[in-house]
């Protein structure tokens, strides 16, 4: 693929994610139900999908997505499994599907662009992570989280990288030791996800949310999506030091010139993006 | 003490704890109301209880209550007062009584199996943070929290660094500040504690807790405490290294192995804790 | 100004921040409504008052408040686009402007005494910062929050270092990307904010608060502010060492010995500040 508008269309045959784009927006769709598992293909897909919305300047925002009842429900048990016949008990595997996962949740977070995760269903382990590792989560009020793994032996560590930095730790250890599932106005109450709203409105909200932020300066969003979360990791006075250097450059920039003249001028903004 | 069962029921003559154990459950309950102070020797009996749960393979969950009520009012202050006739005005006694606690803090959060605080009654001080660092917290309606130090010109410095890894900055403040208690429902609201239930319910939810927990494989439930405490203090790209790492080896020990098999064959897994 | 009580009442002709001492507290009140614009003169002003606060042992609490219906509208947009005819195109301006802010805001953490903010209005871009940078906020039920930055083309950057340590990442990066405000119910619910009030009560519950607050050890509230936010920023077991040690001092100074002994003797402490 390359990142022509064409190739941000539809889905190749076989394919696992769906892309499509109109106005800005990129909308993955996890289009494997009922599980929508993240097996080392779809992992490469989105990575894939994520990496065209990268080097895209047309991308301005990006959503997950997923077709039918559960909106991903982790790993692909199926596949890691049938790898323990491997010659090293399946170990290059795992670490290999470890690794991608892992990866992909990070480029998430440091794509510099926003990215909403739609979620109407379940979302459980590696797919509670990936809603986690968005910066906005939109839900229907049909929407499940759990973190199920300690039910099968394998406790979820890696999304719980994701779930503790989303919500409070005594509220993380319940999902994580008894594996069981929270409904959608509890997970909004733990701070895991944004808005819970009727199933019929879902993507309608989200269309919103998604126009609201490309009506913004792609430089701005840019500038302030990469230094949130490399601040949230600094002592308070690096933080201060970091950010005060960020503020002063993106005064400096041609987009923030505009938008605090229009400000004063009482106008609406042109964004150029520099 | 050893670590035979025998000597996992009641209590000796004179102590201030006592153990009681049944269905893979240690119970250590505080037995010197009305206060149930943490003087140093029930520091050492708490201590001595949580080593022996480390140590024994029997033991999968530990419950902390308490008799009276109030759970817990935190540091015995008669006894720290006493030692301000020694020659050094008490400071080796403090010291002592403030490594003690902290670790056995420390012991319950770096235990490899979950510790629920069952909590009927006011939890002050120290007893606040002995809640705050069990890994789950179930309370009755009757429970308040406070951390009052400040009322007799000692600020709760060491209950704060459970507290604030529970509350957000602003609430715990508040705490500490007015040194004014909460009650269970505004504690729940704030993440210091996962449910309110009635009193007369609350011995009777904790075990179903404590019994969920217990039906999980014991390797697994180490292995993702254990991990899940250490990633939480990591820099994101830090934590996700960790983490794949540990799901690897998670996934190539035999529990996952038949865990995962279990849940492909859709059968109830028979954990080995290996 | 020197730090006798006279300069600590008034303003003076021309200035952006008035002073009020009464029972032990410091009244700042920005007075250059409607947006109360932290200008490189009102920020220097508020230093000053912050500065004298710390050096004055007769002030207790400060607390922030404002004259009009905007709390604090953020940075000075005008003053700063002004700059951008200089020969640097602002860059010494904006980086002056940047440091003296985030300097100001790190100054009311650090002030070994609590800072309340009183908020009645709204509290946007570094006037949303300041609030969240405080101890405690009370807020009328007329007040709101936003990080509106992003509508201009400048992100709030050094705001969300204050906003992200009180505020979950979703809600925060909501705030931020969006610009939308939040109420005060929204502001409490997401741990922005203390209490929402009635705003004929506002006055009165703060100083409720502050009299709570005076009535304390200021020596206690020293010891115990500076070590919260510091313990914050470590790893569990170092966050233990230190505030151990800070327990251990705490309890050889004179007012814990009077504060634990009145405990004991079940009277009122009366504090030296020693």
């Amino acid at each position: 693929m390359t990142d022509t508008l064409a190739t941000k269309q539809g889905k190749a045959e076989g394919a696992y994610v769906a892309q499509a784009f109109k106005d800005g927006v990129l909308r993955l769709t996890l289009t494997n139900p009922p599980a929508n598992a993240l097996s080392l293909a779809t992992i490469a897909e989105l990575q894939h999908g994520l990496d065209a919305a990268y080097r895209d300047r047309e991308v301005r925002v990006v959503i997950i997505a997923a077709e039918g009842k559960v909106f991903c429900a982790g790993h692909d048990i199926k596949e890691l499994n049938a790898h323990r016949a491997d010659a090293d008990r399946g170990r290059a595997f795992f670490a290999q599907t470890m690794d991608a996962c892992a990866r992909l949740m990070q480029t998430i977070v440091g794509l510099p662009k926003p990215v909403i995760a739609e979620v109407d269903g379940m979302a459980t382990a590696a797919g509670c992570q990936l809603v986690a590792s968005c910066d906005l989560a939109i839900v229907s009020d049909h929407s499940t989280f759990a973190t199920p793994g300690v039910n099968i032996g394998l406790f979820c560590s890696t999304p719980m990288v994701a779930l503790s930095r989303n919500v409070s730790r005594k509220h993380a250890m319940e999902m994580l030791l008894t594996g069981e599932a929270i409904d959608a106005l509890r997970a909004r109450d733990f701070g895991l996800i944004n808005r819970v709203v009727p199933k019929e409105y879902l993507n309608q909200i989200v269309s919103k949310y998604a126009q609201t932020i490309v009506s913004k300066s792609p430089l701005t969003l840019k500038i302030g999506k990469e230094a949130f979360y490399r601040q949230a990791e600094m002592e308070l006075a690096d933080a201060y030091a970091y950010t005060s250097g960020v503020m002063v450059e993106n005064m400096l920039a041609r987009d923030a010139e505009e938008g605090m003249g229009a400000f004063v001028e009482k106008r609406t903004p042109e964004w150029k993006g520099e």
